[in-house]
């Protein structure tokens, strides 16, 4: 049995169906007994999301002990009419678990500008929030709930040692645009028993995410309801975390990572649209955020896509994608390599080509795991991203999405 | 008959078959008969081509007498013997001109990284270059010559009047990145014979190439060959042009900008990979910047463009696109309209779904030039930009480039 949600200390949750899908499970609840440190990061459209605009209120203060979740409708560009639903899922789901509104996180996903199914939501919630519990079942429910377009639910469990504490960790999510991108929304939910300081928590968060959700691209646009949350309810009673520099800190955010990598890749994995899976690795740059902008920029390039999509090893596409990343690029001093997971082939040296055998670089392509490592050689600093090739499929899927 | 390059007074050139194409020419040369005002806008990828190189340094002085431009080969990431492959070029050319170097522009277009064929390309010139005439198949030899996977020449030809001076203006340009993009250069060349200082020239230039050239988007990256030159060499005979606020710079702004909209407008059209040509207009926005930003941001979304290629009017993609532009946008104040040239359907009203015929939407979205018009009733800017849709078609010749 794998372990899961109900398997980190003080949580519970409930995936139902209210209606708003026509078969699958459409609802999601997760809930913690104790209060806990929240913290979120939402997309960077400058269209968001009604549940949102709730949430950023609502994460105001820190806490959080409920997280809410419909799928099916996106509650996007619904107006007044989906703001009050947003607010009337958190009430409703504050009042049949028994605590305060500002204690509710609110998520959706789904259609764009629809009206949304306030009654039905709400009615779901109601029947939904005394059935959550800590059976392995309801994680799954709860998983598989908040899925639209996916073909498989996204999860992941650690535990690890904290201060000789045992800490327990869990997250679900759901994916990217690569096959129906109109509903696009990417949604991670994590929980941990960890104690932790909400300041501190929300600076973890932030930095995880941007090494990790935040280097996934599939088609380099962010939705308008993008949304990670974590809360941490402490009850692995661990002295609580509060200063970035301690080694506790230090291993939590580590497994932080480790676990957002992980949901990262899942929904990088799931597309029909997509054939690939490709890691870019950019290596010693002069900073991170170079790196990260370069790793990003190829990873996004269409020419790139459809070029690993024809096992073509076109480094010509990944220079000049690199190149377009909008940091100072030297394309002369940088060796290129490509390959798959288990081997590598140097293409580029010092911005030269290098003769290589192009069937044995054929074979590697025809990996559906591809690696592609640009060594900047000037500096110490690395990023990676992931991505996935572009294909004739991807076009067919959203050309016919909502007509 | 029309008009061309060789209509313009003082201009000549020449486009000829140097064997690095192996059967369409593949070198043209322009040259003015005396030396004209230069101004020149070039690529802003990091991975800079040799010719690009040394074009910077010989633009510096504000003039030119002529351009020289091979096609097949980009002379980019060549290094060193690239370098010198271009000196070559100008060399050469200033030679069988009997003009400076410092006189000559120089421009290349073809496939990166393959080492420059320096011997072959500057023996064509030295063949070529006594040939510049202004017959008026000259100029078609010219616009032919600096094609690569384009399917027709592309030139431009008007002529207007400047303080009672017949003036003329004449253009030719290379396709962008829709088919195979990693030939995608977009090169374009302007001779006119007015009379305009060179300061004045480069701004003129500068703001025409942002409204136009820059806000066609196939793929989203540029070229690390991209070069737009203007040749003014002043036979119009005008009262020289050197203020920015006179009537007859106005005219003049006005033409060029009319010219390059033109030519930018036939790259975007020559692409078998793509089946739409799409115009995105944003009006009544805050700023000029505001509009140009969420009109590229839209025109260059692959949800849009794989819509506008299922013939989907899914406005939540368009609006969700202009969320991402990254400027500030208030998605509940604008009105959105999509259809055709002749007729478009309000499908958005201050951020509200507007109920329309579907049907007549379809019969809309069927015409192979869509127009999709943003309102942001937020101001007085304006800004257009002109995209392709996203194909299966592109995704098969893209993938299949090299290999």
């Amino acid at each position: 049995m794998i372990k899961n949600i109900t398997n980190v200390r003080g949580f519970r949750c409930w995936g139902a169906h209210t209606g708003v899908k026509s078969l699958r499970r459409d609802l999601a609840i997760i809930f913690s007994e104790v209060p806990a440190s929240a913290a979120a990061v939402f997309t960077q459209n400058q269209v968001v999301a009604e549940p949102v605009k709730v949430c950023r209120e609502n994460i105001k203060n820190g806490m959080a002990q409920a997280i809410v979740v419909n799928a099916g409708n996106a509650n996007a560009c619904t107006g007044e009419q989906g703001y009050e639903g947003a607010l009337a899922m958190v009430r409703a789901t504050a009042e049949s678990l028994e605590i305060d509104e500002d204690m509710v996180l609110v998520s959706s996903t789904g259609v764009i500008g629809e009206p949304f199914p306030t009654e039905e939501i709400v009615n779901g919630i109601r029947v939904s929030a005394p059935k959550v519990s800590n059976r392995s079942s309801a994680g799954s429910f709860a998983a598989n709930a908040i899925l639209t377009t996916d073909t498989f639910a996204k999860e992941g469990f650690i535990e690890f040692s904290v201060g000789g504490r045992e800490v327990n960790m869990a997250g679900i999510a759901k994916g990217s645009g690569m096959i129906h991108p109109n509903m696009a929304t990417m949604l991670a939910f994590i929980v941990t028993d960890i104690d932790i300081e909400p300041g501190l928590l929300q600076k973890a968060v932030r930095e995880a995410v941007d090494d990790t959700f935040n280097m996934i691209t599939v088609d380099g646009d962010s939705s308008t309801n993008d949304m990670v949350a974590v809360l941490a309810n402490g009850m692995a009673e661990n002295e609580r975390l509060k200063m970035d520099d301690s080694k506790d800190y230090n291993v939590f955010r580590n497994r932080l990572r480790q676990m957002m990598e992980h949901l990262s890749r899942l929904i990088v994995s799931d597309g029909e649209g997509s054939s690939k899976f490709i890691e870019y690795r950019v290596v010693n740059g002069p900073e991170k955020s170079v790196c990260r902008k370069i790793a990003r920029s190829i990873s996004s390039s269409n020419l790139v896509k459809t070029a690993m999509f024809g096992r073509d090893p076109n480094w010509g596409r990944i220079v000049s994608a690199a190149g377009n990343a909008g940091v100072a690029f030297d394309y002369t001093a940088v060796d290129l390599y490509l390959g798959n997971e288990k081997e590598r082939v140097k293409v580029l040296e010092k911005g030269k080509p290098v003769k290589y055998d192009r069937n044995f670089m054929k074979k590697l392509l025809r990996e559906s795991h591809i690696s592609v490592k640009l060594d900047m050689c000037n500096g110490e600093a690395e990023a990676t991203a992931w991505g996935s090739d572009l294909t004739t499929d991807y076009v067919l899927f959203n050309s016919v999405y909502t007509t």
